[in-house]
């Protein structure tokens, strides 16, 4: 088994990495080669015994994505994308790797010539939604992003399902919610923030807050993101039928329920350690974001996230504190 | 008052610039300009003593979305576009049309440098939506397209919505239903049939029925789509909200009620033309068509179509055959 990941050198890409070194498998089949791709170079993971391609890329140069899928691995997780802000700041850069780039790996896949067919799994976003919504989204609700970075997500969505009906790969869209609690450094996500006011704190920092209290958004860890990722490459293609791209099941809590849960599990002084600095822009492009999504068809798949938010901190400091925090 | 039409030797196309000429006006302004740009040469509309710029271009080729936009056309009607089986028959003509070609078009509106915001008509397809569907869509469906036309159709409308939110363009795109009855010679649309079990009888013709009589799908007239077009140009940006692509107003009936309708209006000897001739790629495509759609909010914004299939076959023979068929 040879696994493609693009974006490898990203939070989730590294997790995921890990989490198939550790498991040394796929589908019950082990895994012999990894390539790990990305616009910065991606390390060695490791403790891995198979073979490593190390592939520092965009996607959308000219033959990138033809080289990165030239030895033709079986699963492609493409994780590549510039995030919310960055997109909605720079348009260009947005859409050159957010539809460009993906556009440029299904292409290539198609013009490989040798009947390969990759299972692709493809990170969508719950940015694919706009707002105004019911209370809960339903699967059949309809994309109209209010992002450039959702519109290009929300385009791939539409490729990928082409390229699977015409059966030039075997695709599964999966739309992500906000991961939470994502470890180490800001980045330039406009939902950074639903991380940082837990992890800062539990860091001894302080946090800003540039939403109201009552701001309700739904979350998933990153452990369980990773697991929706390996569940969905191990899915078989007759699951799914035509429509391939299916909302994942998250946490939805308010703003103010994430500050009480952290409360509860690492006491009051951590939670102290959160700074109201409201901010128009994050304000602006979280409230088109969706405040909870049914997730029916992809519950029903066998897809999981947590079952509170309490849960989501805990795993944080399991999986990315060593089990402990600055009270 | 200039306007712009790709598309502009299509056969909405030509309805349109007729009408315009016809009226002299647009939105209460007189038409100083119109440009009918096409990848086929586009003829001088007669009867128009306004300035004509005619445009044999590839939306999508270098340059040529800057060129057709270079005297800053106020409205912007984008017909053109590759039908939908040809689309399918070749997967590289359908995307480089239906999706770069659009893309090209916005990305020169964008790049214009000058404050250039165009009122954008975009037309997109009830081809953007996939089956399985409830018994009549609602308006905040998911577009599921089942065919590649669908897709960039899809897509299409994405990108509109963005630029429009961004401010490059003030968009609306329409989700027009099966054009019924199409005049003239078949296309590649795999729609045609509906078409051609019509005129081709009241011309005196044999037809080819290549689907089920139960086959249900939703029709309106050339004359209507026109209307809708028209009707689009003059809505008030306000009036639209962030959800500018709007499914419209058609008329929901079987094959079967079609020939019906023909034989009320024409006689038995006329819909006695139409032979059976099954077509596995056509009954392929079609079954993955809505038959019916809410269309509430087009109808609230004051789109209108037909009210039966009978009113459809009379405006064919008004419109298109000077008033007489082949009994």
């Amino acid at each position: 088994m040879h696994i493609l990941i693009t974006g490898a050198a990203g939070m989730i890409g590294r997790k995921l990495t890990e989490r198939l070194v550790r498991e040394g498998a796929l589908n019950g089949r082990p895994i012999a080669a990894l390539s790990l791709l990305d616009v910065v170079a991606p390390s060695k993971p490791p403790g891995f015994a198979g073979e490593v391609r190390l592939l520092t890329a965009d996607l959308a140069a000219e033959g990138e994505a033809a080289r990165a899928i030239a030895a033709r691995p079986e699963v492609i997780f493409h994780l590549a994308g510039v995030v919310s802000a960055e997109a909605e700041l720079d348009f260009d850069k947005g859409y050159h790797t957010n539809l460009d780039g993906t556009r440029a790996l299904f292409g290539a896949i198609r013009h490989s010539g040798d009947g390969y067919r990759p299972k692709l799994v493809y990170t969508s976003s719950m940015a694919a939604y706009g707002a105004p919504f019911p209370p809960s989204i339903p699967d059949d609700f309809h994309l109209t992003p209010l992002t450039s970075y959702g519109t290009a997500k929300a385009m791939g969505e539409l490729l990928l399902a082409d390229y699977t009906r015409r059966g030039f790969c075997d695709g599964i869209g999966l739309r992500l919610p906000a991961i939470c609690v994502r470890p180490g450094k800001p980045n330039l996500a406009a939902s950074g923030f639903f991380s940082s006011i837990i992890r800062e704190p539990l860091a001894g920092a302080e946090a800003l807050l540039p939403v109201a209290e009552t701001v309700r958004h739904t979350h998933a860890s990153p452990r369980a993101a990773v697991g929706m990722l390996i569940h969905a490459a191990g899915l078989p293609r007759e699951t799914l039928g035509p429509r391939i791209n299916l909302a994942m099941p998250s946490v939805s809590c308010t703003v103010g329920e994430q500050i009480e849960a952290l409360r509860r599990i690492a006491g009051e002084p951590v939670a102290a350690r959160i700074r109201r600095a409201p901010d128009a822009l994050i304000e602006r492009i979280v409230a088109g974001w969706p405040e909870r999504a049914d997730a029916g068809r992809a519950r029903a798949l066998g897809f999981r996230a947590e079952d509170s938010f309490d849960e989501i901190i805990r795993i944080h400091i399991e999986d990315d504190l060593g089990g402990s925090f600055v009270a």
